[in-house]
């Protein structure tokens, strides 16, 4: 597709978003000097190269932690490379691609390590990370769902806070997302994927499946109210950001109504927004939600605007076991204050599981 | 004393110091934009009385990690808000112990927790904090020291870079440093206090006595050069910024060299400077030191010039055992580049102990 090339390094910078999700403050302050968007791309390749470096000498030289840790970071440089890079379909592939195989090769030596696991659906499969927290088990366990751009490799430092508060952590791809995009574009039915994780997850005997949570971030925060209200054995949901449905398509940023189109699979615009439309509505589902449910929508967000609050609010906020946090001072996923939001949604799970 | 008060914000902003001892990006952000040096202390001052508030109602609710959490975050507010404010004795021994309470009550919530050891030493004591990976021990251990004006508190997010890579930590603030400020100023001598933790660490049974080694930032980075050389149950070394004397004084940024003389306990500044070229020169001990030794110096370290590099390297760089790390485009400490310099510190010591 022909999307639009971002115009500024502003427009894509989110100070809030990357030094939260690891871009080390050094790499941020230099790409926040660049003067030309063009080099964005290359930029963090580079950063990613050096970091892949670092991380296999490491690991060669028997510093394991260290390695999987400077491997995470090369991960997360490519995906920064690549988050925004929608016009540009050979190297958003490349930066996927990179991406995820250097977090594949990171996880073993996380402490605690990521196991990866390939959940079987139709003729694909949905890739994510299982990660446990200290002690003995069976534990409590969240699924954390990314966006349109984020993905389970993103979430490294937020399962930590999850796992040092006693949370297990699922992060995965779905339909749309990071690597699962090469096998399925968006689908309206996201929750299906949800509950063939929990599927999977039943068998596990480290993971309490009457325990079992969902998270979702940005667009994830969408499918997170979905695959709650269509799966009764997810006991809490945490909408991070959300929306109801595509009517404000229109006025979102170009870039990102850009990106929308991308992950559906759609090459013309037009096109891409009447399936958006009528594949992203939760009006089908949104009377099934029942589980305690927590809802963190930031006032100045951009993406998804106080229009689509007062319609979440609308369907679901008179539910009783529904807490609706508006923040006042908070942008898109309020990732401008992420030490205050970030641990109080990992504590209404973990007092709701 | 009557010392310089900072006279831009610029002038003690420190992005990469800041940022990686855990200042959330916002607050960091918000402080950047101060148009008045002189709100500083009253700006960090509300942060650390939001975040205690934060803190204070976790626990109360049972979130205890995420209130422990922020308790640290108030805790560092206050440490940010007075580390620079050697000219007004009042508020910067206010933003002292608020600091230290803070820490006190977030450090047995903190996954793992910090356990607070006192240890008697002539008649006082010295304050640290020691904390213990996941696993059965007895563990190597590593003991933290701060600088001129960074104390146990600041090294949370370095511990738990150590606890991950399976090394016990006992942070502690000396002489003239934080809490023990207060009973003892600097010394000539801090070697006989990292001694003396050792002495009390050998009754721990969940520490192996035969793997201690001491890490030391800025001027700690003497101190710990000190301490390995005076005790050889110290089996390895790391100084995170170094000098080998105070020939240097007078080029020192005015700010530091204020610092130095109000630790020292000096009104006058130029007795100050007599004292500590007196009391802060390895000549007397570096012959001693024979312990694997990692020396990290920037090259663009504005407070311990390269002269003192060079220095350092004559006296110590010909020991087979000793490794220096002159990082071309570090700044003091290396703050600069982080995410590099402090998970090879680490490994050096994991490897060494």
């Amino acid at each position: 597709m022909s999307g639009h090339a971002p115009s500024k390094v502003e427009a894509i910078l989110n100070a809030g978003r990357m030094l939260s999700d690891g871009i080390p403050p050094s790499d941020f302050f230099e790409a926040a000097q660049m003067d030309d968007v063009s080099k964005w791309f290359d930029f963090w390749a580079d950063k990613g190269r050096a970091y892949e470096e670092l991380g296999d000498s490491a690991i060669a030289a028997g510093a394991a932690v260290s390695g999987g840790e400077w491997l995470w970071h090369a991960s997360l440089s490519w995906h920064y490379g690549q988050f925004m890079w929608f016009h540009d379909v050979a190297r958003r592939e490349e930066g996927q691609t990179r991406k995820v195989e250097l977090y594949k090769r990171a996880a073993p030596h996380f402490s605690p390590s990521a196991e990866r696991i390939e959940i079987p659906i139709d003729d694909t499969v949905i890739p994510g990370y299982l990660r446990l927290p200290a002690g003995a088990g069976p534990h409590p366990c969240v699924l954390l769902i990314g966006g349109l751009e984020s993905t389970k490799e993103e979430s490294y430092l937020f399962e930590a806070m999850c796992l040092r508060r006693g949370l297990a952590t699922f992060s995965f791809d779905g339909p749309g997302q990071g690597e699962m995009f090469f096998s399925v574009k968006l689908q309206k039915d996201f929750e299906r994927y949800g509950s063939a994780i929990i599927d999977t997850l039943d068998s596990r005997p480290e993971v309490d499946s009457n325990r079992i949570g969902v998270l979702g971030r940005s667009l994830g925060g969408y499918y997170a109210l979905r695959s709650a209200a269509a799966d009764a054995r997810l006991k809490s949901c945490v909408s991070w950001g959300t929306f109801l449905d595509m009517s404000d398509f229109d006025t979102m940023p170009e870039h990102t109504a850009d990106g929308f189109v991308y992950v559906a699979g759609y090459d013309d615009k037009a096109e891409g927004r009447a399936f958006l439309q009528d594949a992203l509505d939760l009006r089908d589902i949104i009377d099934q939600l029942n589980c305690p449910t927590y809802v963190l929508q930031g006032v100045h967000d951009p993406i998804f605007p106080q229009h689509q609050t007062d319609l979440v609010i609308e369907a679901i906020g008179a539910k009783p076991s529904v807490e609706i946090d508006v923040e006042p001072d908070g942008d898109h996923c309020c990732h401008n204050m992420g030490q205050i939001v970030r641990p109080r949604m990992v504590d209404f799970l973990v007092a709701t599981l």
